[in-house]
């Protein structure tokens, strides 16, 4: 049997770290989210870069640029996070630079040591525990967090997953933050939404009138599309 | 209203760390459990120590030392972290210099930026409640957690803290690891030791027979002893 495991921040990824195992990295409002849906509506890649400075750079270059910073876009960038601005004809067959406060800072952490990083949202969740259960390898949730901090929302997500991976029979988890999130995520997903009203970031998100994105990113299985890093670039694995 | 807040691993304190704030160390299996018991059968005060030789050089001048790694007694000690070793007449009135896996170095790394370092556990969690509601700041729970990762343990003591806080009508929680703790207590409260029984951790401390501390260290409210850090020593604050 292969273990998943949660890690619910950037900070402690040091400790999940191994060879041969999967690492799928999430940060559901929204970095994450957003990847999925701009792959989905025909984007060729995404380019994770740490920096605006980068982002600005590979703008110049001809890529499309984005960037994200405390939930806003960055003065300059035509895109941030919002899954809703990926959703055109302009960005058809296109390579991205993105650049957001936690994701994709998760993204190139979990690139450094892992083989195989896949990219996770509640909108191809089954897709993506579908592909998993036929890997043979153990797995670990790489939770975005907050500016380094637990949040609720992406560990709901490692819990929706670890329920998953669990119920096929081919996982168990000896990881007590695996075992938390699914607790957290089975008493919460009768209505995700009203789950997270009682949360800190949700209500941050609130405050940024963002309840249409909020609304989105809880969506569950809405496409197939299985985001992953080759040579520096998320594409489409299928 | 004041901030209750909860810090699931030593390598994430650093975003919590704030001047003012009470910061209540808590390593359940079985650190802070065995100072608390300790300090209730009459033993003067501990120095948590970081290494195996600091334990053991102060053993040589007199103090009573302790040391534990992974789970078990470290050799040439006389006392790990067992609250049973600490029930006799052997340690009244004495200063032990104690080293752990994890409790101890929660503790070294608190005092560094706290005012106000408390020792917490189930033992002695509605007095240390009790005494934190009369104190007007806000407060970090700080799970020592196990080798730097989440435990269920620490969480669930956590969880039941911050319960007992935001019960008293003088708290609140913009932390989602706060609410997050609050939901796993609530869940597993009404038998914490079969709520533990799917944790690694536990099932760990069953391969090394410490089903009887365990179950010990799971009781609640059996003293009123609060330790608090002051000079570098854990003493009752009274």
């Amino acid at each position: 049997m292969n273990q998943v495991e949660v890690c619910f921040s950037p900070l402690l990824f040091e400790e999940f770290a191994k060879p041969n195992s999967i690492v799928v990295v999430v940060d559901v409002f929204r970095a994450t989210s957003a990847i999925v849906t701009a792959l989905h509506y025909g984007a060729k890649s995404f380019i994770p870069v740490s920096t605006i400075e980068e982002a600005r750079e590979l703008g110049k270059q001809g890529f499309l640029a984005g960037g994200e910073r405390n939930g806003e876009v960055v003065e300059g960038f035509e895109f941030g996070n919002s899954p809703f601005s990926y959703m055109n004809d302009r960005i058809k067959g296109r390579e991205i630079a993105l650049t957001t406060t936690n994701g994709t800072r998760a993204i190139n952490i979990a690139a450094k040591s892992a083989d195989t990083v896949l990219i996770g949202s509640f909108l191809n969740l089954q897709a993506l525990a579908d592909y998993i259960q036929e890997q043979g390898k153990d797995v670990v949730v790489f939770c975005s967090g907050w500016k380094n901090r637990f949040n609720m929302e992406d560990s709901l997500f490692a819990g929706a997953l670890t329920n998953l991976l669990l119920t096929s029979g081919k996982f168990k988890s000896d990881c007590d933050s695996a075992n938390a999130s699914s607790l957290v995520y089975r008493t919460g997903r009768k209505n995700l939404m009203s789950f997270l009203e009682s949360c800190s970031h949700r209500k941050r998100l609130g405050h940024l009138n963002l309840e249409k994105d909020v609304e989105y990113c809880l969506q569950r299985d809405i496409t197939d599309v299985i985001p992953v890093l080759k040579d520096g670039k998320l594409v489409r694995l299928n």
